[in-house]
């Protein structure tokens, strides 16, 4: 173990037959794990026979390295003298001086534009892209826009309280940190440093199946009232899915699991896909080996494999996820695994929510979400999918617990959302910006601006707590324009669920 | 009394245990004032040890110094020539020359351009500034250009009459200035000057709450028939409301009160808190106390103190308002302090027209405004109001006056609303840009410019007098396609609020 | 008559006291004659005591000198060497190289933009100017756009046939000239130079009653069977209509008289006024006299008289224009003095098209038009008043022939009109840019293009004669949306007319 | 033949009179050719004694100058030492490096930039020219961009089949190569290198009636079940076309006819028409003879001839076409040429489609299609047409195979087009830029990236066959409200049709 190799050695290994690759440090051989690597085997390959650390570091939670390779994969340590230098602001598009102050900054698209300034190129485009053309990712804030609010006068308005409750548990804000991958890629404080602003103001945050740090760290320095929940892809390999869920399940702070529903299959973000090609281009010791590149270029379902490097950060988080989950087979399973109440995440018809609905109470709640437009481009915004069930099946709202996500960007979004009964607006995003623009302190800025506009909103409706807000507060008539009109399969789909039951 | 102090010692008293700053040449010791400064402590602590003139005079009408400090405030007077010179162009954005011949201009786009030139950044931040992203701001004058006017033929109009009467009072133009705060920070001639622009017209002014000159100084020179009305934001402390009120019950200039009811908090104006920001930063000598930091950062309410400096002109003026008033105990209460007309200011919705119109005769008549779209970002334009009056409660046009601002900039602006039953238009921003752009000049040639146009718009519509406009000349089809078109809750708020009187 | 002056003895008689002008190469005393001028006295004294050619001659028509000044006016010549040299390129934008070939412009923008830097700025100005913001100026054209066609397959187009009729005049084009004033502004050809290009058409041609060469000269070498109308605008003084009137009706290519009613008083054209502005302001010697200061500023029913200059080309041409016509008085008056068929000009409501209908046989048509935008901003396109016609008085469009003017651009805009029962399409500045970007070539051009366009579609629509066009063959479901939808006054209007006459 | 001249001698035959060019080294006398050229008297003398194979070679298929020229045009061969040599870039916007890797672009927009560069200006202005304004073909991609989705949940989607079958053949793809002419413009590889691109593909191309290689050469290697279709327009000289469909019923992979009747005469293209008259201007020794001047400038049915240059590449390949197809006549001498299905291309209307069901069994299909916006400007989209059937005439979908194409630039948009029931959707332009910017890989990549994007779509609707798609997946609300509502002429148009047969 005490083994030194210089960089030159190292370097031999790049290919798929001998694939050597350093991290912290440290040399491995990790071409036996080649074929088993979540994020498939080019994303390993195009960082073989060099040190991979800066890649690696922002994307893995601590410990997996260990969890996953064998011990004697570890060969020895490297003389670091040996290794090239970076290149003077290779990966970050920071500025020399670093973020303003955060209290200079007054909205969520300022603290944006600076997250844009201090994150990587990678980290932006990673956070930053959406599916195709943005269409949804634009629509997903625009709809708000096009909501008119309705002030009223002469209600005392000293007193004004954005405390709520969801699945049981008393929250300080309607607002929620929705389940958002790979925090360390924009900060170092990463999910936990979430959790850290989520405490101030009593806010509830989802963790991500693919944070990038471990859910034990994530909520180790939570407040005993603070609430998480846990964000499930289900995996191909079902084992280890159970496993996650059975580490899940002893985390006292964790309320409830949010089992995520629409992304089955990648959306196509071509920012993520582009920065990853510009990041394979330069660098000259990347290879693909001979027998990569014979490999079939199809999948078992005809899909081709992606010809453009690793097909982005999102693509490789996607690796291994299932994508043939049903109402019949997933939900019985997932109760096995479980006590925790459960939140669908994804749903954007109403016949899905209709049918969500009779999976009470094992499911409590559902969330309308795109996936931040994240996943197919032209789907609707969660506000659409909202006044859809309210059209076709208002008694959805009765018997779940219905969350929103996706394009909030001011407080009188989230007041709109919530007259129109959503019980929590979720932002993804916009705490990823807050966390790349000022870290800790940049997700509270984040959280203190949303909770002031909000109350700001309420207050000047008239309106004092959270459930008092109704449909009384807004004007949705041109939305009203956009929805769908067309056939209903409420009743057909039931049906056909039963039987298959 | 006449002791001369020079700067460096002043300097020394810069903080809330020994606050001094340098007035108009004289040196208060105001330590014992700074809590009870209505525009808040940290307003005073930026500007102490300081010669804080500049600031203060726009803002503060005259007077009110005296009013305010105990008679051994003052210390002494400083020595000129000790005090720091002024950085040139430090305030002011003006160019070297001044305005361009105001008959040059022939528009209010136009006449705001200037201003934007002339005026000192802080007051040009004050004035644009609206809530949010503006969209409500913006609004506001799109509505009206959605609206197309229906010209008829073969009608002679070689008479064109504007007057009309509100209130009981016969006015010279259907269009007035509405409550608009603070003229001195665009022009020293103030609201005075507004008032000697409107007498040329038979014009009526509605005087700002936070007029930055005394009502008496601003009515002073009005021509025997000149109708004003004197706007109240009613204070925290009603002693000092009611003393108001004695003052404007005795000024037979004044017909009525407005009572302002669409900020009871303020709105969230990012232009006006980023110049107070601005300001805030490159003044070396300004301090905030230990003691200051330490004082609590939440309201009784549990409302975050803003972090950022005073919270920009808007959020000062806000200090020490009333935000618990009600339909049951404000107006009775506003009844035994004034025998004047009420017109309420504010509303934007027809239920609260509706309760209005429960209020007379007291009431006399409503304001439908969002207040420039300051307070509520996407609160509807004044239009919207209209429309939905129209809709629900038709028969409030009957019992009220209703009088409309925001948004207006054309003389065919002004038509619309007149056509859709508004007995008065008002304009806030466009009259204190024209005083910005060339004083009470400025303010003339902004009225001509519209009154020219109604006369022009009238008189293409084959329509001679006011009051025969009507909604045969208008097309309003896209704007109704945008009217609230949800529940109304006529029936059950004035049975509750029966209940409650 | 043989006294010779030099320029500064001419330069001395600079006011209303004593005004002399130069115009070409004659020096007359006008001073008796200035407040009889139609144009208003400022128009000649912002050039007394110079050498006024160069701004009279093309505005005004040949002849017209002579006409109204007393032959003792003529004073003398000028000794040209005393002038002052013109400085280079002060009145003309043009470039030092003239416009492209006809041939290479494909469609009338890229005409118009030629024209642009052809002609003088005030010419520009003039041609390009709308009122107000020129909402109604754009939306001419727009609504076009959201017109769609329905083109049809299977249907032998190999013939094609433009030709139609009018007030019982056959035609070669729907397409026809509109009135538009002051053509030798923009290039010496004037309108006896439209009036060429027109021929080789068969196009018909409407001369504006503010042309500026005359009548008589427009039609000198018109075909025999070419077909021209002229345009009334009816003056204050109605014996110079009346004189007018009876030299038009010597006038045999004159086929009918459009009577304009869409502009009683002018709109406000800023682009105009502009021009105006800045044309007075260097120059030095032009002066407005104590006297002229002293004169009321407003006429006797109140209306200011403008400050700025003299209004622009547009308001001189006003002067004297009567804007008191009536149904009842103005047309009996008229058939009194002309035989020909009348068209009125300028219906933008269907109250005022179904009223034309009562006034048969002696009315034979309507022009819809907002005068191209140029009268007030925010009126309805020409279509939409087609469309209001069709679903309030269809009967109308039986009676009369509907024409329309207006944004057409395109021969599809041409098609759309025809379909929805217009029996022609007028364009005006269309003309006159064509003039302006090439003499008669340029309006040839322009017409060439315009046929071929609408030869084009109708031949894609499957349509061989203009007359079998029709609702068939277009989608104005979005317009349709946009149309007035209020109280009709079809009913009152025509017993109230009844009862007058 | 072995005769060699030098370039001064064939320039001077460069008239009408005696016409010489040289192609391919070769000398030709074309003299007598001249007023039988599809392609116009003027194309061919605008190169008169010069050397035209750079202009010819791209457009004309091989071999056929032997097919038209008598043997004895051909004088002898070239000397090619005095031809002059041709000025850099003269032809080519193409930079000097090549294309980037086709993998490294993410979507239909990019290819095309790309290949906007390395076109020549001329393949560029052919390629992107739409009629007009250029309205339809933005419409045509802005309407898929109005649709939205509906993604459903918990549906395994591990499977996903592209596949679909068309006039009884199976293919690969739902997407086909429209009708697009030209391709060697774009690339040396041709119609053949698009054939190429399908096969691996199995998607469909139909071969344009104006296509610069044979239909023999670009079937020539093609897969044994690869679908080919081949567009018609019928020539005036109908002897023509049997010879050409007599060819055409040889070629065992062409399955089907699709007579095109949207553009029985061309749009007016200004890119392409500019195109053309700039690359008329700088070439020197380009004649226009004075007989030619003095030829007829209008057509038998009053249509005149443009004047200017060729009227681009467009109206070039118009030449010969017949303007006068009926459904009495024209299908009957179609079926009487060939057995093959015949699908009808071009429809825009309800009524059409209606009548095109009339003539089953030989017509199986048909293509709305607007042309590309290539014929009349604001012509609707393939999308409001069916939604136009689907409202008048819906049994249409059942009796006929119906095709959309136009706009089509991602695979929602494929989906959505399905969705409504069109049974396969064409692209035109993106597989021409696809050749232009790579060649055969340009076009492969094309289609991979709509192939990837169509299952991306479908999956995420959860949807595994194409057949499943349905009204239920997409939400037309908004385009709803564009689509005709006027008069249906489907009864009259039956009647009047049956008493013509």
């Amino acid at each position: 173990m005490s083994k030194v190799f210089d960089a030159a050695e190292v370097a031999k290994h790049n290919s798929a037959e001998s694939c050597w690759v350093v991290l912290y440090g440290k040399v491995y051989d990790v071409t036996d794990f080649l074929s088993s690597h979540p994020g498939g085997v080019k994303a390993i390959l195009r960082l073989a026979g060099a040190d991979a650390t800066e890649e690696y570091d922002p994307i893995h939670p601590p410990g997996i390295l260990e969890e996953n390779l064998k011990p004697e994969a570890l060969l020895g340590t490297i003389d670091p003298e040996t290794l090239p230098k970076p290149a003077a602001g290779e990966q970050s598009q920071g500025e020399a001086e670093g973020p303003p102050p955060m209290e200079s900054l007054f909205n969520l698209d300022e603290i944006e534009q600076v997250a844009t300034k201090q994150v990587s190129r990678k980290a932006w485009a990673y956070y930053y892209s959406a599916s195709d053309d943005l269409a949804t990712k634009r629509f997903n804030t625009e709809v708000y826009r096009s909501i008119l609010l309705r002030p009223r006068v002469f209600i005392d308005v000293a007193k004004c309280d954005l405390s709520t409750s969801v699945v049981g548990q008393k929250i300080g804000l309607p607002i929620f940190v929705a389940p958002a991958a790979m925090a360390r890629l924009g900060h170092p404080a990463g999910e936990a440093g979430i959790a850290e602003a989520c405490r101030s103001f009593g806010a509830m945050q989802v963790i991500s199946n693919n944070a990038s740090m471990s859910p034990e760290q994530i909520v180790e320095n939570a407040a005993p009232d603070q609430v998480f929940g846990w964000q499930l892809y289900v995996q191909v390999d079902r084992k280890k899915s159970e496993a996650m869920l059975a580490r899940i399940n002893k985390l006292k702070a964790i309320k409830f699991i949010v089992l995520t529903l629409d992304a089955p299959v990648p959306g196509k973000r071509e920012d993520d896909l582009r920065s990853d090609i510009i990041a394979s281009i330069p660098a000259s010791s990347r290879v693909v080996t001979k027998k990569e590149e014979n490999q079939s270029d199809t999948l078992p379902d005809g899909t081709p494999v992606p010809k453009e490097g690793g097909g982005g950060v999102g693509a490789q988080l996607f690796a291994g996820t299932e994508c043939s989950l049903t109402w019949k087979e997933t939900l019985p399973w997932l109760a096995k695994h479980t006590d925790l109440p459960i939140i669908l995440k994804g749903l954007q018809a109403h016949e899905d929510a209709y049918l969500a609905s009779q999976f009470t109470p094992q499911v409590k709640g559902i969330i309308l979400s795109n996936h931040g437009g994240r996943a197919l481009d032209t789907a609707p915004p969660a506000i659409h999918t909202l006044l859809e069930i309210r059209k076709y099946c208002p008694e959805v709202l009765e018997k779940l617990e219905v969350w929103v996500d996706g394009g909030v960007r001011r407080g009188t979004d989230v007041v709109k959302a919530l007259c129109l009964g959503a019980r929590a607006v979720g932002i993804g995003r916009p705490a990823l910006w807050g966390l790349g623009a000022g870290g800790v302190a940049g997700v509270h800025r984040t959280l203190e601006i949303l909770a002031e506009e909000t109350r700001t909103c309420m207050r000047l409706l008239g309106v004092e707590k959270v459930e008092d807000l109704g449909l009384q507060h807004i004007n949705t008539r041109i939305v009203e324009q956009q929805i769908y009109d067309g056939p209903s399969q409420l009743g057909g789909l039931v049906s056909q669920l039963r039987a298959k039951l």
